[in-house]
């Protein structure tokens, strides 16, 4: 050594000594994973050979001595999974829990963008990401939310415009921005937008444009955007392909998109997909696994094996340009899953960065505690809140939201109103319930009232604080005192979902981090939400997860018609409407 | 615009607005390339489509108006070529002379390792290729070369460890470390190496492994090592692309290894390889052109012409991390070439960044002055040399460096020496011609001296100052007072190659620039470099390119036997041998 170089490059090239010492078989490896097959996602091959790791990297293929030995006969050696678009949040889990749950499936690394918690909590919001995904034996990284707040439909509980992104867009674990909701914006050219984008330009940008084509797509591909997890058909993910995108096959707990899109995967182009879960329940998560699951359904609908795992492995490496990632080769991180077979993707053992982290399911790394929430969920404005009132007259029709089985998207119907005492009341007989959103962020005393046709519940209530993408309290009843029993509820628990009968709060899954996230276990989540659906059930609710469907009445972005807690959203015309439709009756409104 | 934004972001968003805008289809486009079957390296198809151009970049593929058009019917238009492995200086031609060359063949970037001419200038060598490549009409990159000086067996004329590398990393045009021929050096961790390979670990380090298999390539991959374009068979290359290497394959006008290679590309694989130059002689490039002569010879041999251009498009700019270059789609960099056809890869036009650069063969735009060269090439120190006398005994046998025809390599002869009056001479009749190496850069007055068999001539001498890697003056010669002249010649021109009979020069090419490169327009010395050869024919020389023997006569790293300007050097065991074989006559030397 010279000694004139930085202590940085010394320790580097010590190091290097180490590793090629070992490759070189000078030393022993401290593992070597002995007698599976390998899958080699560079060459899309599968063959016998032996992985040596030392300091926590492959550092060969071949005859190699080691400290310690794994006995893989029989077994498959796959890179550890990577989820290239999920929103953590979505899984009701705290990411220590998250990890917990995913690492024993093979997961290995996620690309996550915390939507959600920003849209609560702000800056705030990602700082406790970060911090909450520090340590864990699964890398996260982040991308930094786009559409915060998301409408100037709501009263926002954060903003986040480029000047306040940048002071995280260097951080060494964030990759750029996610997913570019606002894609009018972007292809308008609004500057507020487009200074998001020239902040990442130098990161990667992540696309939401389901739909999107021709002149449009060129300008919102233009601007920088490199990837899309939207398609929902074979033409439209062709021409995204052919303009660059990476695609992105989203496969989640509730859209779900691999069987419109596979036969769309060729060799020629397989190197330009992935597949990602986006959203994926704690039930499914407990019950189905990840990446996982996500593989096995890949390979049932016909895909090959490798390739699959090309898509969740080498693919996302390239699109992030981790160099060292996705792959089993010298030199690259020791992130390894091994498997039973590559039809069920059972995996026997996951090593991270050369550790041992799960094994039969289970995780022997530990883990670290989570950090505190940065502050309480519930900040309701009690003293300025109203009834939940809807004044009306005999015989008054009102716009009501009409749920659609199976679809985010709903309809803007007008019905006859059932009205007593001067007041529009829920109406069960005809399905018609009440929804209110309750501010909740900064105790404005907002409330937004409306009805709802379709959740068929007779009785009670049901209340969330999960309900995209502003997260105030959204609740559905038939009774108003329910109704307040449920934001009540929810309130003590510091947030979560509920079902009341009469007053009583019956089954609830606290989630006191942001509203979204439960620190509990992911298995006492998962069947906490069980037992939570099935109050719903037992209040007659016919839907598989009307917690769902509810989360999602108040996002005022997708068709036709939203609440908020300023009230009802006429999507369409991007405008608030009042529940009495008086007279607009006339304008053909369907029922 | 919120105004709280630094100014770059501010520059690049108003950047993107103009971009989009056009995207969109409200603003016109600069250009739109009508009519031709656009080359998708991405999905690996071909299909009519127009492609608009703005503010350099593609912004759309699709239905556009433009200021400009260019008419492509019945034209293919693919991503411009990218060359990932070239020293310049085998060109023999100062980069602008280079650019002029190969960019009207569709060349738009390329990838240069300055090796050559830093083991002549050192840091200097690095500083005049970066400056004498700004402002061209096609993008250069540099990798910094790893191997100065490539041995210890000659006197040094440049010395770059890592700290004098150090200062050149975080240029953006440096994309990292160039080949890194010490392989034996990385393999056993030499700190010196290793040191390099730290230095360069966040960028790309480009690899030299011929033959290199098994443990020891594994530990030269996991020092960081991710291309090597030294693959000569299958096997080999299989090996390499298993363990993580991209594998560039090289045809070169010296060494050829499409050939060899191709069979192993397949649909699942062609992602890792790319095909590159290495080393471009100025009459081949003035003949046959530069990648578009090895895509031309990559389809003769069976390639689909749509893997042959992702090879030289897409695939470097995975490799080097380039997201905007290698493919046309929106957002990427508009460096077009509009082809005849997929066979003869025929250019018709070339755009760089938008702007129309080459069309029917010829540049048309404008090209810099070339900087000067940092200081003259020739430094030989006269007054401290003595004459080329090898002193000898009547009946002595001496060790003959044997040239092998087509063949780098050399085999290590003895033979009997021609000896008159107490010194061994030249002996024509017998197809030996003397050798020396005469050190030019530091006037240390150091010549080697020796003997070679197999160039044929019969009288004169040829010299040249292009000797791989330390490039001294080599020069070879039937007469010492002709070997002389020569030397003296190139002295006269600053360095270059030069024929000489009777004492004249007949023939000549002038490299002041370093001893290694042309000021001279290419077509020029493509020309020189022809009347050159004929000149060393018309001397009996009856190799193809006896002054490409002559330049790997001095590179102590290829078997069996070298000459340095401190004598022959017995590569096998790395040490310098005495001419006059004497005792060592009974050690089993071949004749």
């Amino acid at each position: 050594m010279t000694g004139r170089m930085p202590k940085g490059e010394a320790d580097r090239t010590a190091a290097l000594q180490r590793v090629v010492a070992v490759a070189r078989g000078d030393e022993p490896a401290d593992l070597v994973v002995r007698g599976g097959k390998v899958v080699n996602v560079l060459t899309g091959e599968t063959y016998a050979a032996d992985v040596a790791i030392a300091a926590g990297r492959v550092v060969g293929i071949g005859d190699y001595a080691a400290r310690e030995e794994f006995d893989a006969r029989g077994l498959f050696v796959a890179p550890g999974f990577v989820d290239a678009h999920i929103h953590i949040e979505s899984t009701m889990l705290v990411p220590r829990e998250f990890a917990r749950a995913v690492v024993p499936r093979g997961t290995t690394t996620v690309v996550a963008d915390p939507h959600e918690i920003a849209n609560v909590l702000g800056a705030d919001g990602i700082a406790y990401m970060l911090a909450a995904t520090e340590g864990l034996p699964l890398d996260v990284f982040l991308m930094l939310p786009s559409c915060v707040p998301p409408t100037s439909l709501e009263t926002p509980a954060a903003r986040l415009d480029a000047e306040d992104l940048e002071p995280w867009i260097s951080h060494p674990r964030v990759l750029g921005l996610a997913e570019v909701m606002h894609y009018a914006g972007v292809v308008d050219g609004e500057a507020a937008v487009l200074e998001k984008l020239a902040l990442a330009s130098e990161k990667r940008v992540d696309g939401h444009a389901p739909g999107l084509r021709g002149r449009a797509l060129n300008a919102y591909i233009a601007a920088g955007i490199w990837s899309d997890h939207e398609c929902t058909a074979v033409a439209e993910a062709r021409e995204k392909l052919r303009k660059g995108m990476y695609v992105f096959i989203r496969e989640g707990s509730v859209a779900k998109n691999l069987d419109a899109l596979l036969p769309l995967v060729s060799r020629q182009n397989a190197s330009r997909f992935g597949i990602v879960s986006d959203d994926r329940h704690p039930t499914d998560l407990a019950a189905q696994g990840h990446m996982d699951s996500l593989l096995r359904r890949a390979v049932a609908l016909g895909l090959s094996p490798v390739t699959a795992l090309q898509l969740v492995t080498l693919n996302p490496a390239q699109y992030f340009g981790w160099r060292d990632r996705g792959a089993i080769a010298p030199g690259y991180r020791a992130d390894l899953v091994v498997l039973e077979d590559l039809k069920d993707f059972r995996v026997r053992a996951v090593w991270k960065g050369g550790r041992l982290v799960a094994r039969d399911g289970r995780l022997v790394a530990d883990l670290p505690a989570s950090p505190r929430p940065p502050r309480e969920a519930m900040h309701i404005g009690w003293e300025r809140i109203g009834a939940l009132d809807v004044p009306a007259a005999e015989g008054d029709s009102g716009w009501v939201i009409g749920l659609v089985p199976d679809q985010l998207a709903t309809r803007a119907l007008v019905l006859p109103l059932r009205v007593h005492a001067g007041r529009a009341l829920a109406d069960p007989a005809r399905d018609i319930g009440k929804v209110a959103v309750v501010e909740r962020h900064r105790a404005t005393g907002n409330v937004g009232v409306g009805f709802v046709r379709g959740f068929g519940f007779q009785a009670g209530a049901l209340a969330s604080t999960v309900a995209h993408d502003s997260h105030n309290v959204i609740v559905v009843g038939a009774d108003d005192g329910d109704m307040w029993a449920a934001v009540r509820a929810l309130e003590r628990m510091g947030g979560g979902m509920v079902a009341v009968r009469n007053r009583e709060a019956v089954a609830s899954v606290a989630l006191p981090v942001a509203g979204l996230m439960a620190e509990e276990p992911y298995e006492a989540v998962a069947s906490a939400m069980e037992r939570l659906l099935e109050a719903a059930r037992a209040l007659g609710c016919s839907m598989a997860d009307p917690f769902m469907a509810l989360s999602f009445l108040a996002l005022p972005v997708i068709p036709e018609l939203r609440i908020t807690d300023r009230g009802l959203v006429d999507v369409t015309r991007l405008r608030h409407i009042p529940v009495v439709a008086g007279i607009r009756r006339a304008r053909g409104a369907r029922t």
